[in-house]
Parts: C-alpha cells; structure tokens; sequence
C-alpha cells in the first residue's frame, strides 16, 4: 500500500530557494529507493514555508531513506537553515491522478 | 509555473471512505481541465481525515474547475460528510521527483 508524507516547514529568512534546491536536487536518487512522488513547493502567502508531499512504495522505503548517505548529506546542509518550525503528516496514499494507488 | 493547493478535511465518523471514493472518482476529467496531479490520502493516526496535493498549470485552471458541473455535484455530494474542519495552502511547485515544476 502506498505510503504518504506530508510536511512542511519554514526557513530563515531568505534561505527558501537554498532549502527547495536542496530538496530537489536529489530527485533522481529518490526513485531508485523507492519514492513515486515528490512534489517540492513554496507557500504564496509568505517567503519561509516549503510544503513537500511524498509517495512512497512503503513506509519502509521511505524509513530506509533517511539513513542513506546522501539524504543525511542533504538534511544536514538544510538544517542550519531551517526555523524549526515543523509539520508532518503520514498517510495511506488511496489514489487520484498521476498517482499509483489502493489496489 | 505550476500551482499548488494542498488541503486537508475532517469527515463525519464513518464517513471518510465515501468522500474518498468521491474525490477520487472524477480523477480523469481533472486532467482534461489542467490538472497534472490529484494525490488523494488518509492520515494514518485518525479515522477521518484526508489529506488532498493537487498540482495545476495555473492558478486559473484550479479556479475555473470550481465552476465544472462535476466538480459541483462532487462537492454538494461531500459536504453533508464533512466535520467542517477544513485546511488548505496554496503554493508555487518547484519541482521534484514525478512533477514537471519551475522551467
């Protein structure tokens, strides 16, 4: 069943395009440990909050990610940027479009 | 550039399969109407919350699509499950993994 996360979080000020680079650039490896979607986007009403919402092919894979090394690499760049101000969401991602869902 | 809304809703108790079935049941006319992503999921930690990522070509394509006969049957069809407890966040999407974002 696919796995979803939902997060946000906000950043020093001026540093969101620093933190969505960040987070967009290791797109490509994300696929290969098992992450269907992941749409990185910034709030319109403010200049701080990213939104970032994740499908994943288990909560396992997603769980395994955050130990391989380039995630810990991006995380830890992030983090001094970051205004600590953080929200998340699992969920059982059901269907849609553009996206795999129940079965 | 690519518009963003993410919301999430309460349903009445016992309610959040059928507003589920709803909101993914008009998943191929949101496509005709601009919409490149309609993730539809339920949190994990309740039994009536649902959690909706949308990606648009615009800003006007999400709004126009509040005006469809569909999505206005879909909607009064909804409501009277729904708590009323209702979030939602505009953003900008940048990019990703399985999203076409900032050119």
């Amino acid at each position: 069943m696919p796995y979803g996360y939902i997060a946000s979080m906000k950043t020093q000020p001026g540093r969101r395009d620093e933190v969505i680079a960040i987070l967009t650039s290791g797109a490509d490896g994300l696929k290969s440990a098992g992450c269907e979607l992941y749409v990185v986007s910034a709030a319109v009403d403010d200049e701080v909050t990213i939104w970032v919402t994740e499908v994943w092919q288990s909560k396992k894979h997603h769980d395994d990610s955050l130990h391989l090394p380039e995630t810990r690499a991006a995380i830890a760049q992030a983090m001094p940027m970051l205004a600590g101000d953080f929200f998340s969401q699992e969920t059982e991602v059901i269907g849609g479009l553009g996206v795999t869902g129940r079965p």
